[in-house]
């Protein structure tokens, strides 16, 4: 089980996201409470959006607590949107090529989850992506072989629809194959000014997924917490565990439903896969 | 530009072939002398036959120049029959599961050049590789694609007439794909019991491939070289570039044909494409 | 905490015992049960004895469980004496040079502990150093500076009393800085022959550490099981934390002990520190 | 031998620094034309001021040509002054702690060149730093050591004359153990607002090391080169190899010399070593 967290709000040093909280995502890279694997040792990647309008990504394959680039550049990016993922491997290579997030001109993608049966179901799956795409796939995961599927069914236009069709296109796929169950995802994708997270598993049993309370009804909550005046009001927070523990300040995303997140703002809606036509 | 070089005879610590030599490989890692690329430092890898019949492989992505592990592992590594290669890329990502040699079950694989247009060709090509081998292809490059084409034509039963087709099929690809002259190549395979080497390039003019000179006739020819005794009589060597300068050592592998060593025993032969249909 | 285990007896593949045993040493890499911390990702490496006097080590930065290359090599490496160690940092960079085991000429070492307070001592520690062994130390762990002290106190011709005066200067040193209780440590030391394993802590609670039951004694306990018959009689393991959970199969080394382990023998003896003069 | 490159002027992005120029450090990291070896591929590191006072480092063990999170970065990092260095290592080990530039508090330091005899003189150098800075040493370069010599002799309040006395040092150590001509070095040191700048060795043959000529009188020399226009009236480069070809763009540095580099200006005065008592 891989973990990820996503930050949209005022520009603040990713050290404040990375290395601050009281169970932050390094931390819960040695440590899970929720998940079922003990360690994400298996490499890590951040992708945060700053100069121009492509974001960038820093991935590396050592683990993600003791990579001392990362400390360091953590305590110069100021960035208003952040992408952070920490990746337990099911079997792939441990290469940076196959860490999370994935970037096809503005878009980033991270993933938890896995498609069962993918060996199997791989090659049909890359047959499916747009042939433009094809050549762009780097690394050999399920994950990036999702997002080009997305990507195909038009993420960059309708990010719902596309999901829809894409986890359609898999569970159809999968059933003709003999495979129960394929699908097992939280995600999230962004082209800078928007997230869009998902939450679905074809058996309906999906992996935790939390967005955090509004930040002006947190200090509401908890006057006393300092740390709530350093984020500005817009601040949405979306992470596979809970940060730190603090009463009302994480919301469950139901099962088999995606939600919007602008600064600010948010809409919870069912997922309904699209199988194709 | 890659290099490689590939080993054939009586079992020979690999640090006798790795880093004794006056030009060794891991010396040319640094300083070319035939090469139009100064430098071989995106990444190594070694393969060799030892327990069992299926042949390890150590690959790294560091230079190989200083790769401590390498040394280290070199010492210990006994084998009849060892192939090296190092690595410059052409712009596929710097990862271990980019490096050669490639394996498959007992064959090994390192190539050394490139397809043109690769980019526009890789979707046709793995489509083009049988489905129940599409899945272990780990990593990006060209020269893993190539392999899988290859064993998707009979490697195992036939190698010479596989790689023709392969070949053949890659070049009527290009065609269609308006890409001129798609290969350069040499490269070597093997299972375990013989070593198969091409030399090919779609315009003729493929990079340097040399094989040894029969050691007794060596001998003859150099009775004062003492290290012409340690070595046994079935010995041969294969390289893209000469491992030291000796007289009468090294014979060039002529342009667009194969050859099958065995111990003490080679045979040259043309090389001519198969295409599809 | 960082995890190590030893064996000696019949020449065997390292496979059989870095991957194979329920609860290997890879294993626990990922998931300890009697440690404190969940996690030892911060490299490892393995030191054996095979071709020639001076024993080979292959030590990596990356996590011990997704190492192909230490996959590989390890279905090639017959040796009648292998060292393993799994490291967890303390805060000391995460590099080659800081993974154990450590060599000097034929000399193995390894260590689970720590020193307190290495930070203020560590100066003092390296001036006792022998000058002609300082500039051989490449590493910043005191795992290493305690090897160099040891190595300076006679490991190479009694490593008991060496390992006494070692552990007698750090303590001696400790109170004059007013660190109090400064030594942990498990300790294995091989040149080959002999393993010396040695358990000590300043407060008297060390960590644990075990050796395992005489190989005869264990087919008569547990006689259907098979693995027992592939070992050979002579074969003794030593390890921070059980392999596997069979009854009478370890022994716990006591509090402040030290052991000598020759094929088919040992003998335990109390670890007495030797201060200065 | 190593390389550097270090920027002062107006806050530009690291990428154009690093990989624009049409012979950038990063190009010259595979292709020396001054150098004496022909690759830099055993790490890498830059330094830069930019949030905050102490100045962030970035290091890779990875060649720097192919290291793929160092473009991603240099995307990001906006600086007023950067440090960048590509090593070759002269058989210390290929690790992040011996990667360039090294920091301590404010300060960066950077060096090319070598210390002979640095095996025997290491022990010496190390006790002549200072206790409360001896343990902050995590690497084993002789680049390292000097620099914490430097630091010994008030480097924080008067660089010239604290690295002339660390040359002293040197200098009067090597005569005592004898060891002739030990020091090579071209260094860069700054404390966030300046530069100093020396080149210096015991023998008076030292490596190449330029300066930029006045970015005004450059556009005058050179009216139609858009890049000057570009680049701020204060900018200031140091190159051990010239940037690019441009007639009257590079001032080398005299031999025995050092300098004081300030927006705008710069002083250069000769470095006499300064012995111990």
């Amino acid at each position: 089980m891989c973990r990820w967290m996503a930050y949209s709000g005022e520009p603040i040093l990713a050290e404040e996201l990375l290395f601050r909280p009281v169970h932050s995502l390094i931390d819960q890279s040695l440590h899970s409470r929720l998940g079922v694997e003990t360690t994400n040792g298996d490499g890590f990647g951040i992708g945060w959006y700053g100069e121009g309008p492509v974001p960038a990504v820093f991935k590396s394959i050592d683990p993600a607590w003791n990579d001392r680039n990362l400390r360091e550049i953590s305590r110069q990016i100021r960035t208003p949107l952040l992408f952070a993922h920490i990746r337990a491997s099911t079997g792939t290579p441990v290469q940076r090529s196959n860490c999370h997030p994935f970037r096809y001109d503005r878009w980033l993608w991270m993933h938890n989850g896995a498609i069962a049966g993918f060996h199997d179901l791989k090659r049909d799956m890359m047959l499916a992506v747009d042939p433009s795409l094809y050549a762009e796939i780097e690394g050999s995961t399920d994950s990036e072989a999702l997002f080009h599927l997305a990507l195909t069914y038009g993420l960059a236009e309708d990010p719902p629809s596309a999901v829809a069709r894409a986890i359609g296109f898999v569970e159809d796929l999968a059933r003709r194959h003999g495979v129960a169950d394929p699908l097992q995802m939280t995600v999230a994708t962004s082209d800078g000014e928007s997230i869009w997270i998902f939450r679905y598993s074809s058996e309906r049993r999906t992996r935790s997924l939390f967005y955090s309370t509004d930040i002006a009804q947190l200090r509401r909550l908890h006057p006393e917490l300092e740390v709530l005046y350093r984020l500005g009001t817009g601040t949405r927070f979306v992470v596979s565990e809970p940060l730190r523990d603090l009463t009302g300040a994480w919301n469950e995303v139901p099962e088999s439903s995606y939600a919007v997140l602008h600064p600010g703002e948010q809409q919870i809606l069912p997922l309904r896969p699209v199988e194709p036509g």
